[in-house]
């Protein structure tokens, strides 16, 4: 076929390395990516998009290699400065490099422009090769339900509870708050309708993939396009590749398993899914459920083993396409 | 006399550096400090006060000594990353640890404070010795009107004109924008009529001294405040001791002298007026024009001589109290 048109929904590490290793597969394709924006947070009267940022650094160079996300060469003056002042959160790592992504967002955003055209003018630095589009340019921030030391339950924002209290307390829901409200970007419904494939990465399917599918239109976009939606298991062997996956698979119910993970996106929305070869006992009880699943190495150990990854999501793309 | 009440009006550098040899001149001194806000400036999307920080990080131990603004040991990553964005102005220099200033003060009158709480809070690290109140709450930006190169006039920030344009357009007007609506700030008139003396330090006449004059009600409460008011002069041999002084004055239409300036302020204002030896012979023709002049050193060299001049505008204070 010539000049594929792809679309891959993503989250942040994951999903930004899963790219990486997807424009290396198909140099000539034309990737649209649909950046989850749940996880955004407003810091220090800042705007922070931190799954659009590790795209966009990612894909563009500037990342942090080893630790996945913010900026390589990074330093601290302006968090040690806030510090000072008793200004906080101090949980949140703002790089002085990172920070100047963040004043430029906000100042475009304060100034009326939407966070997808926001998004394209810093984009237009780092040409990360992909379309990035916001999921929406509404505001939905994902908040993570867990139990009080005194039996009560609270709402936390996303970050709070990953960041600084690395996903310790039990997860008891998952609630993307202002979803439902939520309209997809501009161009983000247009992709979908035009794409030859769809990807999900291994991103985590609750607060990074499911919240873009909470955005009303999406997933009914997707579902409709009559084109392979093929995904990638972000669990291997029974635990998360990275991060903490598991902790909000159980507050919505879902065995951290390649196969349950699956079954939770569903045959009506998923064609394919690859697990890692750990997993390929998995691969009857996927193809049961109706999706074409395949057994293949999952680990991004580096672009060559991303990029392989991406070849076998295309390949069972192909394959279910007939 | 016991702990006298002083209050100053105060520019940038000038002023800051003034307000060192006061507090070390008296150190019992209770100082109020009406600080010039009409060259605040958003830059970034961020609320910036050169005046009001120059003053809190020269007498907080932050202020980069031999520049005079902006902080010691500063780093310019987020200048330079805002750059790379392509995002303006270059001509502001803007280091990380100002940045930091302006982060919080952006994010708190964002959630609603007023100037004069957040210059509160600000000055809570940096515990200045004096208590520093911004002129107003209000919104005031001086514009300087100049020449344009086809023959026009346009009025330009004047942080545009003096930073960037480095004062080289004839200024033919001062225009303190927001002015004539604004209200003195919480604090500022009660300090003024509790005050023992009140001090004019060799700040800029016309847009820092000027401007918090052009607030209505601080210029009243002044010259009723039945104390004595005693200015030192800016400019020194016919030029100003720094900065260009000279290029505002010519604006409203006074000659760059130690006399003319006394002469602006006017008797009505000013009691007393410090002027630099190399200009004693100015002091018959301020003295005719009913305000008691002294000619003394008024380099401010270290803070010894700044203390010096301090101890001056008290002594001149006295004996205009008689």
């Amino acid at each position: 076929m010539g000049m594929q048109r792809i679309v891959v929904l993503a989250g942040g590490i994951g999903g930004a390395r899963f790219l990486r290793g997807l424009k290396k597969a198909v140099p000539d394709a034309e990737i649209t990516v649909v950046g989850n924006t749940g996880d955004d947070i407003h810091l220090f009267g800042l705007k922070v998009c931190p799954d659009l940022d590790t795209v966009m650094y990612t894909l563009g160079g500037g990342i942090h290699e080893e630790q996945g996300w913010g900026r390589a060469d990074e330093t601290f003056t302006v968090k040690e400065e806030l510090a000072a002042y008793g200004v906080g959160p101090d949980w949140f790592g703002l790089g002085d490099r990172d920070f100047a992504t963040h004043i430029v967002r906000t100042q475009m955003i304060g100034a009326g422009y939407p966070l997808s055209a926001v998004t394209e003018a810093l984009c237009a630095r780092w040409k990360p090769g992909v379309r990035l589009l916001p999921m929406t340019d509404d505001r939905v921030e994902t908040h993570v339900v867990i139990e009080t030391e005194d039996g009560g339950r609270k709402a936390v924002h996303f970050q709070e509870y990953w960041v600084r209290l690395r996903a310790a307390p039990p997860a008891q829901a998952v609630v993307p708050v202002g979803a439902e409200q939520a309209k997809p970007a501009p161009g983000v419904l247009d992709a979908v309708a035009r794409a030859d494939v769809i990807l999900f990465p291994p991103s985590n399917p609750v607060v990074s993939i499911g919240t873009i599918l909470a955005v009303p239109g999406i997933r009914e976009a997707i579902a409709d396009a009559g084109v392979p939606v093929v995904g990638l298991s972000p669990i291997v062997g029974g635990s998360p590749v990275r991060g903490m996956a598991d902790k909000v698979l159980a507050a919505v119910g879902v065995e951290a398993t390649a196969a349950a993970v699956a079954a939770h996106y569903g045959s009506g929305l998923l064609d394919g899914w690859l697990v890692d070869t750990v997993d390929a006992d998995a691969v009857p009880e996927v193809e049961a459920a109706g999706i074409r699943c395949r057994a293949v190495p999952l680990l991004m150990t580096d672009v060559d083993a991303a990029a392989r990854m991406a070849g076998e999501a295309l390949a069972l793309a192909e394959e279910v396409r007939g």
